[in-house]
C-alpha cells in the first residue's frame, strides 16, 4: 500500500491525498471547510487523475471526502478577489472555468472508472464531480443541489454533466430552485447508484470498486471509452462503430483469455494483472 | 395585480385570459369544452408568450386551465372542416402544425421559466405543452395520453417534446397504445415534477413559481438558454459552451452582487427587481 | 392462424418458428440450451423479420423464447472455433458482429412494432434484444445483464441499445460489473414497459399486442419510423420533420377515416385491416 500527498502547484498544504491498494487509488479531497474546488484543488485532483492513467497498479478510481461535506463547488472567495483585476477577473474567471471542464472531462476520458463515494452535501460543481464520475454511490444523509441560481451565478457548467444523468423535468428544477434533494430522490433521478447507511458506505465502494477491478483493465478501457463515444452518436453509427471496437476486442489476449476460461469453466487470468 | 382577457386574432371570445401579480403571469386557458387548440388558441397563447418575453413585471409564466381539463389537443373539427378546401386541406394541416410547432419552441425558447399547472386531462398536443414547459406540477386526479394512433393520427409532433422527457419504452408504449396514464406514473416517466391533491395544486405550483421568480431573472435566462442549447451538444462542445456562458454570468452585476451577498451573509439585490 | 418453422441458412434443425394469429406474428427462439445468438440464428431472426415487412398479415411481432431463459447472448463456442482461421478469426468476428447490429437495427427500423416477451434471463446480445424492441414485458423471475466484462469482451454493440434504455449510471453499473438484475429493477431503469407473474405473461403481451394491432397499421408505421428518426435531431428539426410527417398523416385516408369516425362516435374502418 502506497500513501502519498499530492500538492497543487500554488497549494502549500495537501489538498489531495492518495491511498492506493489492491488496484483501488483512493483520492480524498481535504480543503476545510467546504472541500471547495479551488484552482488547487482543481489542479490536485486533475494531476492525481492523470499520473493515475498509465500506471498498471492503479485499475479503479474512488473519489471521497476528508471533510463533512463532499465539496461545495467553486471557491468563491477566489473568484471575488480577481474582480479587482484590471480585466475585472474575465482571464481568471476563464482559466478556473475551463480548468473545471477540463477536470470533469478527464474523468469522463478516463481509462479507469472513477467511483464517487458521497458522504455529505454536494453542490455546485460538487454535485457536477459525482454527475460526472462513471459510478456514484451515497451515504443516505448526502445531499445534492446545484443551486448557482441563489447566487446570480447559474450552475450552466454543472448542468452540462447533470443533465446527462437526470432527465429535463428533474434537472430544471434543481437549476431553477437551487433546492437541496436528498440522497434517495437523487437515486431516483438517476444522479446514483446506491444509497447506503452512512456506516456502510465505505464498505459498500470498496466492495464495487473491487468487484470492477477483478475485471481485465483493458477491456473495462476498451469498453469505457465506447460507452461516451458512442453515446455522441446517432444508432447507425453508434453500431458501425461499436462493430469495429467488438472486434478488436475479440483480438485481444484478454477476450481470448476470458472465453476460453468460460468454456472451459475456469478463472480467467487477465494479462495485465 | 393586472387582468387581461387576450383574444386571438379570428377569436371572437376571450380565449387565453392573463393574471399577473408578485411577478408571476398566469395564463389560462378557456375554450370550452376541451380546451383544443385551434388556431386562435394557439394565436393567443403564442403571442401572450411573446408579449411577456420584454414585459420586465413577468419573471414567471404559469399555465393552466380554466376547464375541466388541460387540453385534448387540437381541434378536430376545424382541421376536418378544411378537408373540403381545393387542396384537400393541405395548406391548413401546414399551417395548424406549424403554429403549434412554433408555440412549443416559443416556450422553450422563452427567457422566463414557463410552468405547467395541470388538472385534468392533457392529451396529444395538451400532453405535449405539459412536456414542452420547463416544469410541470399535476393534480393527482390528472391524466395523461398521446391517443392520435386512435384515430389515425400518430401523435408525431407530440413525441418530439414527450421522448426529451420519457424514455424511449414509455414514450413508446404511450405512443403505440395510446392509452391514459395517471398522474403518479407520469411523474415516475419524468413528465411531472410533482403530483398534488387537487386542493393544494394551485398553491404548490404558486410556490414553486415564486420560488423561481426570486431569483435573478437575468440568471434565470442566461441558464434556461444556455440548458437547451448544451443539451443538443456533445460533451465537448457542450463544456466549451457553458464555460463561455458561465464567465460572461460572472461578470454581470447580478453575479458579482448575489456572491457579495452570499460571502456577506446579506440577501442580495437584484438589479432587475 | 399459420405455423411455420423457418431455419436460418445454415441450420439443419428449425431455430425460429413462427406462428401468426389474428394479425399477431410470433416469434419463437429455439436453440438450446441457451438459444445463443449463433450466425443461423441471427439469420433466422432477420429473415423471419424481413419477410414479415410487407405482409399484410402481420400487424405486431412478438419475439420470445421456447427455452427456460430468452437468450444468453452470441454463441461463444462458434465464435471461439474461428480463432483458428488463417485471420485468426477477424473476418468471421466481423461477419458476426455486422450481423447482430444489423439484426438490432432491423427491429428498430421495422415498419411493425416488436414486442419483447421476457422469461428468464437476458444477457450480452440477448440483453440487446430486448432494448431494441420497441416494448417489452418480461415475466418477475427475469434477469437482465451484459456480462461481457467478465470474460474480458465488453459489451459494447449491447450497451448501443442498452444506453438508449437506460440512464448512465445504471447502464454502467451493468456493463462495469456485468451483475445481474432483477425484472423490476430492469423495470424501474426503463428496460421494461412491464414485469408480471409468470403464467400472466402471454396473456399480458397478447393483450398489449391486439391492443397495438387494432390500430391502423399505416399510422402506427409512420408514427414508429417517425419517432427513432426524430430522436436523433435537434429539437428544431425534430419539429420540422415531425411536421412534415403530420401533414402527410392527416392527408393519409386513415386519418380521415378515424378522426371522421371519432366526431361521429363511431368505431373506425382502417384501410389495411
Amino acid at each position: 500500500m502506497g500513501e502519498a500527498a499530492l500538492a497543487g502547484e500554488h497549494a502549500v498544504k495537501p489538498l489531495v491525498s492518495a491511498s492506493s491498494a489492491e488496484g483501488l487509488l483512493t483520492l480524498t479531497m481535504a480543503n476545510p471547510p467546504a472541500n471547495a474546488l479551488s484552482i488547487a484543488m482543481m489542479e490536485a485532483l486533475k494531476g492525481a487523475l492523470e499520473r493515475a492513467r498509465d500506471d498498471a497498479g492503479v485499475r479503479v478510481i474512488v473519489l471521497r471526502s476528508g471533510e463533512k461535506l463532499f465539496s461545495a463547488g467553486h471557491d468563491l472567495k477566489e473568484l471575488t478577489a480577481h474582480r479587482k483585476d484590471t480585466d475585472r477577473g474575465r482571464a481568471f474567471f476563464e482559466k478556473t472555468m475551463e480548468l473545471c471542464a477540463g477536470l470533469m472531462q478527464t474523468i469522463v476520458r478516463h481509462p479507469k472508472p472513477v467511483i464517487a463515494e458521497v458522504d455529505g452535501v454536494a453542490t455546485a460543481a460538487g454535485c457536477q464531480l459525482v454527475a460526472s464520475c462513471d459510478l456514484a454511490v451515497a451515504s443516505d444523509v448526502s445531499r445534492f443541489a446545484t443551486p448557482g441560481v441563489n447566487i446570480g451565478l447559474f450552475c450552466s457548467t454543472p448542468m452540462v454533466a447533470l443533465s446527462r444523468n437526470v432527465s429535463r423535468k428533474h434537472a430544471m428544477e434543481m437549476l431553477l430552485t437551487g433546492e437541496m434533494m436528498d440522497a434517495e430522490t437523487a437515486r431516483s433521478f438517476g444522479l446514483l447508484n446506491r444509497v447506503v447507511a452512512r456506516d456502510a458506505l465505505g464498505e459498500t465502494v470498496k466492495g464495487m470498486a473491487k468487484l470492477v477491478a477483478s475485471k481485465s483493465s483493458l477491456t473495462v478501457k476498451i469498453g469505457k471509452e465506447a460507452f461516451y463515444h458512442q453515446a455522441e452518436m446517432n444508432l447507425s453509427e453508434a453500431y458501425d462503430y461499436t462493430v469495429r471496437v467488438m472486434v478488436e476486442n475479440m483480438l485481444a489476449r484478454d477476450a481470448e483469455e476470458g472465453i476460453g476460461a468460460f468454456i472451459e469453466k475456469r478463472a480467467p487470468e487477465w494479462q495485465d494483472k
